[in-house]
């Protein structure tokens, strides 16, 4: 990973984080499928034609640019992809393994926010002008998609604590 | 890892973030030496402590709590410290590599906000009224942690667009 320029750095952060939406596009049918609330669910599927829309958008920097990612596996989002199969094997279908899958998946969104943030920057700093559109569409969607997690947490915590009150 | 209650998810969360922590008190000294400007060097050294009173707090929750913690790695910041070796190994010393490491100590920082957010939220639904303020605590350092990260990269891109201008 010879990085001797700012373009370099760029073009390396940038095929990480296409990379971490590879991955989390083979990773969110299966979070789905592993939800029981149908919202969350939904978010989930949601997420993911987001997410493919994200890799387009990076697809079309490369383009403008005339840029060649290299081939890189993120190794931050393996270890969250990780993190989410062993939620999926520990935890039965439930409100509880949905708190755990919400929370897994903000860690997924804060990574992605720390790194289109710093990309947005960097390109901001070499005037890459139709890059910065781009990266900022997906930063805003990735913020989000964490506050609807955060909303979909204190939710189900409100129904099961209402479910209890009237058990 | 078998999670069947909202406690265990607690444990399981903060045995996490717990590792996460001690990873993070090993790789900094390391990130500290490799940084170039001074201030960058300096807000790694300070975190170093921050790190350390973070890993203390999560000793006195488990205390005031009477739990135990469970022995796991946390994968994901195995990832990102990966990373940060790949930067150092990848970029000579200098302004290059000062802005890839405050790239990836971003990463870092997002994933400890996402973190302690949602175990804080799983503690305010438990009532564990001893954990909420140190959790919150740290919350609100890491928090801090990023935005000065964002403006040392700002102040260091100024630096250099003031150096070139008057090159």
């Amino acid at each position: 990973m010879p990085i001797g320029t700012i373009e370099d750095l760029f073009i390396h952060e940038l095929s990480d984080i296409y990379s971490a939406e590879k991955q989390l596009t083979k990773a969110l049918p299966r979070l789905a499928r592993a939800a029981e609330a149908p919202e969350l669910k939904q978010a989930f599927e949601t997420h993911l034609e987001e997410t493919q829309g994200q890799v387009e958008r990076i697809d079309q920097i490369v383009d403008a640019l005339g840029i060649r990612l290299k081939r890189v596996k993120c190794a931050a989002m393996e270890g969250l992809v990780e993190e989410s199969k062993e939620v999926i094997d520990g935890i039965e279908a439930g409100p509880l393994r949905d708190a755990a899958l919400i929370g897994g998946a903000q860690k997924v969104e804060h990574y992605e926010i720390a790194s289109y943030g710093t990309i947005s920057a960097i390109a901001k700093k070499l005037g890459y002008k139709d890059a910065i559109p781009l990266l900022q569409a997906t930063l805003e969607e990735e913020k989000a998609t964490d506050e609807k997690l955060t909303l979909l947490a204190e939710q189900a915590g409100n129904q099961r604590a209402a479910e209890q009150s009237a058990a």
